[in-house]
């Protein structure tokens, strides 16, 4: 009789007509005048509380028909087979302790058992306490366990890119600062410029956007690498799918192609998708219920099908042909917006699209030129019901085309003279992609706005906990 | 006829005389006069390069004589039992395509095969090309991939806690800020105070220096969590110990007491160390040769042992009697210092020591406080050949103790309202620790400076890459 948890005791019958004990959080409590007290216990490790049923003959029955929700209790007892209905196992209390009491239960923030999604994000560190956040973080977790087991299956390293940095070379401009100068007192040149001389980088650091310049470099030596971490952008938009703060998945291959890595994103994706759907089945359930209905048919639709990949200069074909009218007009050049994403998924393919070859000047200069001279081997992929999901490319790995793109977007070569020794030393072909993870946990929970789907989201006046 | 790695050609003899196809990079060539020549070709799959016998019948043959080591080839042969000594396979090429030169091979930084460590840290961007940053690389992997397959098997949920913060209070003091404000012209308030109420976050934010805090919000709802993610330290110290930008994981369990969570310590280790010996073992046969002829056997010692808990109070006691003259005097209510620390594990004890309930006022607000009302249940684990590994506390759950500790270190309540809600609100005993990824792969391979066992790493005055 050891502490299991509640996910281990309702797993398999073992432990049917055996002593438990169960330790968790009071979610709700019901008194029968038969003498009875029901509670629905919850330790986090799965969706579904246990019903624990204590009789009156306990000696702190008093304090037992005091509890309320969220109060912390310890629990001895036998489990058995439920008679009642909805559950297949019950708990026979023979003790209960009682571990921590809620004062005023009255203004315990999480008393309710459905709170707004809005009132759960004022409090963040109580909404893990609610079904539905609850539930986005088994998720979660099982989405990111099942991407590092399936690079790690694939052979490829887990790579951590550095967070601070001192190159914005993307010059997506939108980059926090980090410093430990005292902004008081900016310390100066003879010139009146901020010396970063006496910061303690000694030059100005930033929050990076992307671990990808990085991983290439771990590529272009150990073949398959990938970074699993958080990136910024100091973006000021408050929307509900933009943190300031959020987690990127980038795979980076060498000798690969852009073919190479879209076969990969097609695995990655169907590999973690079937894993939740085997793994999270009450949670999904859950979130088909009460969040979006086709959650559950969306990701078994996505497992059987396969990716179609479209040439941008065809997709725009498709969509300046399409019986629909835009609010961004289709033209050749323009970046790909999200009703035009959804557009060729949902409407046109209604599969998972990867749209490749797009205009290289809308795309980053790292990306390989085409033998057209016009288009980029770039790629997005774009799902049901949610638009693109991830971005990628072959990178440029011939020096004399990356310098020419670099100068002809304004990025100085000397800073950059790292990146360039990976082309000048034994180049290679190789691609990548970036998927934001956060992006991804929103499409199979169906949860919609991404603030609900990272445990403390950061956003414009918004760092609290 | 794949392209598979070097690792999956060698691990079982299937592939022999078969033909196959290597990617990778040239680690040495050699010329034979007999018309042959043999490159050694390495992809970072493994330590291993293969060997790739090239006869001069082939059409490019000349081009094959000017290889030098860096350069990219893809060679199409056929697997056979190698005759020479020192390996059991090599290739027969029938095709050998150049695809990446060294321009300037005189100029190539990593043309020698043994470049001191200072030089490797100088170009980051290309040590991983090197014996000891590849296997640095694949051993780090190996640590962090069983991190999270340990946890996942015992039911921890990897929790992402947030990087930018609005709290300092852990009272470090050394953060780093994070700001969009023009420093070149800060925007002050009447009063000639920084206007926070400008910045991204309409407050002053930093950098996280740990997301326990956070990570406790989510055991005490969710029971067994964990973060795996950076965190960083604003601290001028240029020492082989110290970065500014590292990666921790912390679990954090509720329902859970020192012991547990001590219990917990010794489990994870010895799965991290038994995949390690499993999976890594030709780098770990190469660190044992070049790095430190001890870390093999170190760590099978450390599988055999069972960790012993001492009592601060006892440790001291130990230390005071030692026969040995400390650079840093010994007495009750000091703070062990790493000589103290590997005394005991490795001297007195010679085994993992678990040192436990430390004074209060060294320790953290956080950590609870015991019966003697002076010591607090805090332990660190020390290991034989490193000292401190891991912290960790069992924390006060206990609301009023909390407030009490507060105020006498002077941390605001208001400023930990969410914290001290989490004592408000079912309350239960709870406990975690927190590990540096960094010193634990310093620890594994051998490598002392831990600026070369993180890809890029981030420290006062260095931010390149």
């Amino acid at each position: 009789m050891s502490g299991l948890s509640i996910k281990e005791i309702l797993k398999n019958s073992e432990h049917v007509n055996q002593e438990v004990i169960i330790k968790g959080w009071v979610r709700s409590k019901r008194d029968s005048k038969a003498g009875f007290s029901f509670l629905a216990v919850y330790d986090g490790s799965c969706f579904d509380p246990i019903q624990v049923v204590t009789p009156n003959e306990l000696q702190n029955y008093d304090d037992i028909l005091k509890l309320t929700t969220g109060c912390a209790v310890e629990i001895k007892g036998k489990l058995i087979t439920s008679p009642a209905k909805g559950q297949e196992y019950e708990v026979q209390a023979n003790e209960v302790s009682i571990v921590g009491w809620v004062e005023n239960p009255e203004s315990y923030p999480l008393a309710k058992t459905r709170q707004s999604i809005e009132f759960l994000r004022e409090v963040a560190h109580l909404r893990p306490r609610s079904n539905l956040i609850g539930a986005v973080a088994r998720v979660r977790n099982c989405i990111s366990q099942s991407i590092h087991q399936f690079f790690n299956q694939e052979g490829f390293l887990w790579v951590a890119s550095p967070l601070i940095t001192s190159s914005d070379a993307e010059g997506a401009g939108e980059m926090f600062k980090v410093s430990t100068l005292d902004f008081q007192n900016i310390p100066k040149t003879a010139d009146n410029k901020v010396d970063y001389d006496k910061d303690f980088f000694g030059q100005e650091s930033y929050l990076t956007v992307s671990g990808q310049l990085n991983a290439e470099a771990y590529a272009c030596a150990l073949s398959k690498v990938y970074t699993f971490g958080p990136t910024f952008r100091a973006e000021n938009s408050n929307t509900s799918r933009h943190l300031a703060e959020f987690w990127m998945v980038e795979p980076e291959m060498a000798f690969a192609d852009l073919s190479d890595v879209t076969l990969l994103a097609e695995k990655m994706l169907k590999h973690v998708f079937q894993n939740v759907l085997n793994e999270c089945k009450d949670d999904m359930l859950f979130f088909e219920k009460r969040v979006n209905n086709e959650v559950i048919q969306r990701l078994e639709k996505f497992l059987k099908s396969e990716f179609i990949t479209v040439d941008y200069t065809d997709a725009i074909e498709i969509l300046e042909n399409a019986n629909k009218t835009f609010e961004f007009p289709v033209s050749w050049g323009i970046d790909l917006s999200s009703e035009h994403e959804r557009y060729l998924a949902e409407e046109h393919f209604d599969s998972p699209v990867v749209v490749v070859n797009y205009p290289k000047d809308i795309k980053a200069f790292y990306m390989r030129l085409n033998d057209d001279g016009k288009t980029v081997a770039a790629m997005d992929v774009l799902a049901p019901g949610i638009g693109e999901i991830m971005g990628g490319a072959q990178r440029e790995e011939r020096l004399e085309l990356l310098d020419k793109r670099m100068e002809s977007v304004g990025i100085e070569k000397e800073h950059m003279d790292w990146y360039r020794d990976l082309r000048k030393y034994g180049t290679v072909p190789h691609a990548g992609w970036g998927l934001g993870l956060e992006r991804l946990v929103s499409y199979v929970t169906g949860v919609s706005n991404i603030r609900d789907v990272i445990p403390f989201p950061r956003a414009p006046r918004s760092a609290k906990f």
